[in-house]
């Protein structure tokens, strides 16, 4: 019951996981993203809700993509942004990680942006907030190990419900490297709080994590099975580093079964749509024509990637 | 007919080359960056003309210095300013370039400050955005390979109408290694377009493009010969990497024939003013004597660099 | 008699070194950072008087924590920050020192910080510029070689006045690494020209400096002695290159004779304060119950650094 998430009016005061959140909760971020698409289309792309907070973009794990969408979004929202590249930095001498974070919170830190190889590293950081007694310091988890990546399964949320409207009759599949992601596990936990009746999982045997069933996935090893109907088709990166492990044969082997091409697509619905988290393997998990076609979503999901970032910013802030 | 740098009203929507960028086009652009010296010179050096603005500085071949320069111009312009090493990016990830633009893009980019080692890159991607129909957004080169780097062929020409007034009666001397100088090309195409009657190129065989009369200079292997009666020198910077090569045979050699000394430089007028793009190797292609003396120019191209770069992204971001 | 840290009118002009500054200045310094103190618990950790200024924190040595104390102040004091790694840039292209301020004061910087490696380097910045008359652009030393860390120093003294109101009956003992520790050399500058009748320094032989007696400081070799009835404890960070060396047989031996534990702080006054500039070695030359103890005042100093940083930019901005 005891969720770290929220504070006990229920408001959101770190975002660290879409697992346990209520779809209360979910469609309030949903809801609070819309007017932040029409702000990044004015002229003066800039509101001040977070004007004089210091956001720190605490990156333990490179990802210029990431943290180039929280600094976009931390600075829309008029906060002072902190880049903090922390591989390179007092980790390596020798200080912990909750000493970084204590002398950042005496630095009048208002927000971090965690990414971390370690699953866990950002509930670990809330937890130690929470125990020092610093409400009005917050966390937003920017993807931890293997574990979640929140607000790219809510971006995700958010292009599925701006192009299908409600979740109570799609069925969405999810491609590829499973296992290894993040991102999939966090929209899986969003969709099944928002009602998705129907979840597909489909990749091979290697790539797909033992106990996903339990998460109320159907599981598909054949593509064309797995498309069949769908309204919503999600396409995961392939990690090269994969490729040359055991997982997999090879990157025209995966693209054969697994990758999205024209004829693949025409299994699904006519109106499904085609979602990828990026970067993009062109011929690996995509085909071109596809990425690029009328069915793909992939660049509006950047831009709502944005919104979400700022709406969870700005609930943070206020809460 | 069809420049893509101009939309069809004649404003400067992208900067690419000074190659084919008409007269009045240029004077426009010099005559916004005079306002500019004097708001630098303010105690708050800041105008709102670029608020709200996202500028990407897209750095694919690092260059802090240049880089800064941009940044501080876009800064002064109160834009929001991400920069991006993309060499340790998403290119490293395998993502194409226009992938990555096309993200940026989807984030509500305003403006693409581009350095790339390839000679094209930056039209590459104005082309691409003019194909997308996206005519808000802008792209400024900040030096692609041996071909352009028309910021700083803008501010060598700010900084000889500053000193001399006009192009017309002018004799420009360029010296040193033209062949893999982009600015060197820049500053020529400036100076032909600006009607300035006689722009020499002086330099040893090796480090002279083989087709460069046909850009209207005129070519000089003896450094008194090409000295003679010029109003401007230009010492361009040699690259150390040039002369661990075939191309030169030591640095000392160099300077005993082309570095600028004082001698050297009495042969040209009196009022002579001597440039450099910087960084200044002291020693190999100028002697201190000459790059701290009376003629030099050197530190207000520096000043007037910034007030260009200003203009350019005032004048575009109003197209 | 000419001090080049004071103008005419005994204006704080730059911030190099504690030794010879003033004990009127130190005051100052320290009460104009109070209320910046109460800046930073506000909602909006803003305040305009660096509107418009351009202030470069320029490292030539890497140090990502404080970089970002001053990246913070001077965001704070509404400044336009650009970082600048120089070991990374145009000194790796043969650029001298002071051509690279040249280039960045011909860019109409406002204020230098100065991070690098040479003792000197920033003294030797601001001579170079009051010798180019640059009376407006102010350097603040962030570090240079074992010499000084002024802002350090400065946010040790506000610490000690905070708790210990002030200097005139204190007993102050510096603990450690003496010997490669700019921040102890800054700090025991400070206290004596603040009054404080006795500093003491303990270390083995081989981490104190020679020379340190005559810096009016008493010299312990046994830690029990030097801590017995000091009102402020000063743990020095122990650098672990120093322990690869022959200056310390291992840090479990000298944790053993130097680190601070509860039973060794039991010999100090009661209510002692213990601080430490970080980040700290825990087990090393700290234990945890300690760092984290009611004595500890070791994030308290962090957030004073912030404080004392506005101060100090603050006046040198207005001078």
């Amino acid at each position: 019951m005891n969720n770290p998430q929220l504070n006990d009016k229920g408001e959101l005061i770190h975002l660290l996981t879409l697992e346990g959140l209520p779809a209360e909760v979910i469609g309030r971020i949903l809801d609070t993203a819309v007017p932040f698409v029409s702000v990044a289309e004015r002229d003066v792309k800039k509101v001040p809700l977070l004007r004089g907070k210091t956001v720190f973009n605490l990156f333990f794990e490179n990802s210029t993509r990431t943290r180039t969408t929280f600094e976009i979004a931390a600075k829309r929202l008029s906060a002072d942004v902190i880049n903090l590249n922390i591989g390179v930095s007092s980790t390596s001498k020798g200080e912990t990680l909750l000493d970084t974070i204590d002398n950042l919170v005496a630095m009048n830190a208002d927000m971090f942006v965690v990414r971390h190889g370690q699953s866990g590293a950002p509930h670990l950081i809330a937890r130690h907030l929470s125990a020092a007694g610093q409400t009005g310091i917050h966390v937003i988890n920017a993807g931890d190990g293997r574990h979640a990546h929140p607000t790219q399964g809510l971006l995700d949320l958010f292009t599925i419900r701006h192009y299908k409207h409600e979740f109570s009759r799609l069925t969405v599949a999810i491609v590829g490297d499973l296992l290894h992601s993040r991102v999939a596990r966090s929209l899986i936990h969003g969709l099944t709080t928002l009602g998705t009746p129907e979840v597909r999982a489909i990749g091979p045997q290697t790539l797909l994590p033992a106990a996903i069933e339990s998460l109320g996935v159907h599981v598909f090893h054949d593509m064309a099975d797995g498309l069949r109907g769908a309204d919503v088709i999600v396409m995961l990166r392939l990690q090269s580093e994969r490729m040359k492990g055991a997982l997999l044969p090879s990157a025209g082997e995966f693209f054969k079964h697994y990758g999205l091409t024209q004829d693949k697509l025409a299994l699904a619905k006519p109106d499904a749509i085609v979602m990828h988290p990026g970067p993009m393997n062109r011929g690996v998990e995509i085909d071109s024509a596809v990425a690029d076609g009328k069915h793909s979503v992939i660049l509006p999901q950047v831009t709502f990637g944005i919104a979400v970032r700022m709406a969870v910013m700005s609930m943070l802030a206020s809460s």
